[in-house]
Order: C-alpha cells, then structure tokens, then sequence
C-alpha cells in the first residue's frame, strides 16, 4: 500500500511510544496541552470526533467535561486496545478506522480534534473535506500538527550554528510530500506540506481559519524545564481552530 | 531615535539597492511580481495606497491599468526622488511619510499596497490599525513582507548541510523584535515576527485573511534561471490578501 503505514501497530515504534512521557502522563503530560485546550470550544454537550486519539486521553477528557458523545478513532488496533483499559468511557467510542480512507457521518459534530495526527495523512485534502461535512454548521475543528518548518527538512535534528548555538537546518521547504525519519523507530513516514498548502486545504474544504497557533512554552514551563527552551529556537507544532462556513460561502 | 532608522537614505545602501534588478527593471525584475500581482483586486477605478513606494514602480503600475488615484507613500526623500523621476504619473501622488508614525486618511482607499516594507516597521499594530481605518468597508490589502523562516535567524545565510546541500539555519525563531542584517549595507534593521504574530496582527486590526502565499520560482522561472533552485529550499517571501472586515465584526 504505498503511501500508507500503521506505524502504531510496528512494536518498535509502539513500545517507544508507550515510554513517552505524554503516553504516560496523558494531557497533563503533553507541553502543548494547555495552549491547544486555549483553542477548544466549550466542550459540554458537545458531539465530539477525535482524529487519531491514541491512547484516548484527549477523548477522555471530553467525556470527562461533560462531552454528549465522542467518537474516537484510530488505524492502530494496539493504540485502541491501551485507550479501552487506560481511557473507557460511557460517552466514548473508540473504532478503527484508517483517516487515509475514512467516511465519516455528515453533519453530526460541533467539534472535530486532532491531535498531532495529520502530517501521517497522505491524502489530507480528501480527510478534510470529510470532516468539513461531518461537522454541524458552525461547527469547529481543533488540530495540532507537526509545523512545516519541523517537517520541511530532508535531515532533521539540530546542528552546530555559525555563532556556536543550535539552529534547525531548513531545506526542502517547496519539495512537499513525504519525509522518513527516525522518531522513536526507523522509518517513520510523515508528510511535509507548507504552511500555505495547509490554510489553502481548510479554506477549500469550507473550513474557515480563525485562530493559528505556533507553540512554544510558556515562561512558566521554561522554568520548570530549562531543557524545552531549545524550543524557542524553532516552531514545532502548528495549532488552529478552522469554523464550518456555511454552504452557501464555501467553494464547489 | 531607538528602533527608528531610514537606511534608504543611507548613500552606501541607496547606491547597492539602486543597482538591484529590481531598481533597474521594475516589476517585471521582480521574480515574485507575478505571484503577488495575482492577489491584486482590479485596479481600475480604484483609489490605492502604496506603504513604503520605492521607486514607484507599483504606484505606475497601478496608474497605467486606470487607478482612479495613488497615494504613493516613503521615508526615503531619495526613493521619492527618483521615483518622480522614473515613475511620474498624474494619478499618482508621492509622498515623504514614516510609516512607524504616519496618520492616514480614513475610509479613503479601495487597496493598500506594500511590497517588502513592512519587516522595516517596529510597531506593526500600530500601522495595520491605521491601514484597516484607511480602507474602504471591504477594502484590501495585499502585502508581501520578508518570511519568519528568512528574518528569524541570528546569522541569515545559506550554510553546508550534513548531507552537503545547503540549508537554511533557523534559530531565535520566538525571539522576536530586531534583526541586524548586512542585506546590500551593514547594519540594516529588520523586524522579525513569527507567522502567528503577523496573521493575529492582521485580525485584531480588522483585516480578514483571504489569501497566504509563500512565494516560490515557477516552473518557467527555474527554467530561466537556475539559480534560482536554491529558493525552493526555504521560504523567502511571505505574501498575504486580507479584506477589511465590518465594523460590527471588528475586535474593540
């Protein structure tokens, strides 16, 4: 299946993943939680999909706010069985479903989250015009997604600056298209697109951009971990918010 | 005058900028011309002004295809006095103004024009708050600034990647504020902002993005020339078509 991986279910990268402090841990867990739950709509009542949810922490936690449904789904059979014993909730269905390929229900969520699952997707224009349907008018899309600056490299990791410091070794910013590196296991597909490519592929999918978000920790986390203000240097995530426009504002 | 600088009045930068091939030809020595002029709104009939002019080869341009009028704008008495020179036109007024202070006419322009000026501006609020007031209900801009990824880092130039290509060396990318670049002179100023300051700068003035753009050569263009592969690798130029919003829709 070219093109395609289930990196989750290779247990090199899945035992690698289970050590995470983010696996681990959950949100509270994550450094960028606070500024992505920043861009959450209310989330009690709310009819919620999560796009690749992992261990189902952020499911959870929808559940936990009071969420009137979460349907969470994830490619990786290993990744749902550890959110059933870690994550299960009355409110909360976790199904397979590969984000490559998947029909979603129309007009059925106030919420759509991703959390930093879409640069694995090959096809993202395909998925978000899924999920612009599946949303509900005025409906809301949360994802964080590797930033294309993080992504753009051919090989990726610090070097040695000029001036002694660490810089991030920018190229291949407009060769867009996959990128295999070695995070956590060997081999790793993601897909690089620029920042333009991705504003374009929510406006032409009717989502329209109403906050974008570049990551980086708060003073506070900084003190906490003097190790996270390499992070300074070089965006890691992107973060957005993007509303359903309505049918009669959105593209053919 | 701290943060304040008109280097275009400087006689070294003036002499290096005038042999630019952009100084020399116009837009059409522009490689991003094309690609920004397609952001442009008709120009005909419309009432344009032009933030930081240069040469006035824009505000010409925009005279020649029927502007109704051009407010042609510079700091640089030098700019402006070559571009009387070059680029009379009886629809076009040029100006002498610091765009760091400058009050403009309210509601009084169909578009506000400015090509790679606004990284020489320390206080963007300031200025785009002052543009979005200068602008008719539903007016444009459209801008092209020098990209995050190609202000940001502390020492700018292509270096020898690890794999022996070259690669851009980004760090200090959440530092924002100066940068001293020796870009045509020694000790030019630039601001750096990071993509989401720039994109909340536009909204929080009442711009509403339409249109991102990370300029890149066409097919044509790297057939032309080469050397101009290199600007694949990075982004240089950021361009950006935003609309002026209702007042009812506007933040306070």
């Amino acid at each position: 299946m070219a093109g395609r991986q289930n990196i989750y279910d290779r247990p090199d990268f899945f035992d690698a993943y289970a050590r995470m402090r983010r696996s681990v841990e959950g949100l509270a867990g994550a450094p960028e939680w606070p500024t992505l739950a920043a861009l959450l709509p209310p989330l009690a009542g709310a009819r919620v999909l999560d796009l690749g949810c992992g261990y189902g922490w952020f499911a959870a936690h929808a559940a936990d706010a009071g969420a009137a449904s979460v349907l969470a789904l994830d490619v990786s059979e290993r990744m749902l069985a550890r959110a059933q014993s870690l994550n299960a909730r009355a409110a909360v269905s976790y199904q397979r479903a590969d984000l490559e390929t998947a029909t979603l229900p129309q007009q059925t969520f106030d919420l759509a989250f991703s959390g930093l699952a879409l640069h694995y997707v090959a096809d993202l224009p395909r998925l978000l015009n899924e999920v612009a349907h599946a949303l509900t008018a005025g409906g809301i899309l949360v994802a964080s997604i590797e930033h294309p600056i993080y992504t753009s490299p051919r090989q990726p990791g610090w070097t040695e600056g000029a001036h002694g410091g660490k810089v991030w070794p920018v190229d291949g910013y407009f060769y867009e298209g996959r990128r295999e590196t070695n995070w956590l296991a060997k081999g790793v597909i993601k897909h690089h697109r620029t920042i333009e490519t991705l504003l374009n592929g929510l406006s032409e999918a009717g989502l329209g951009l109403e906050r974008l978000v570049e990551y980086h920790p708060s003073p506070e986390q900084l003190a906490g971990g003097p190790e996270l203000a390499l992070e300074l240097e070089r965006p890691m995530f992107l973060m957005v918010r993007a509303r359903r426009t309505p049918e009669e504002g959105r593209r053919a």
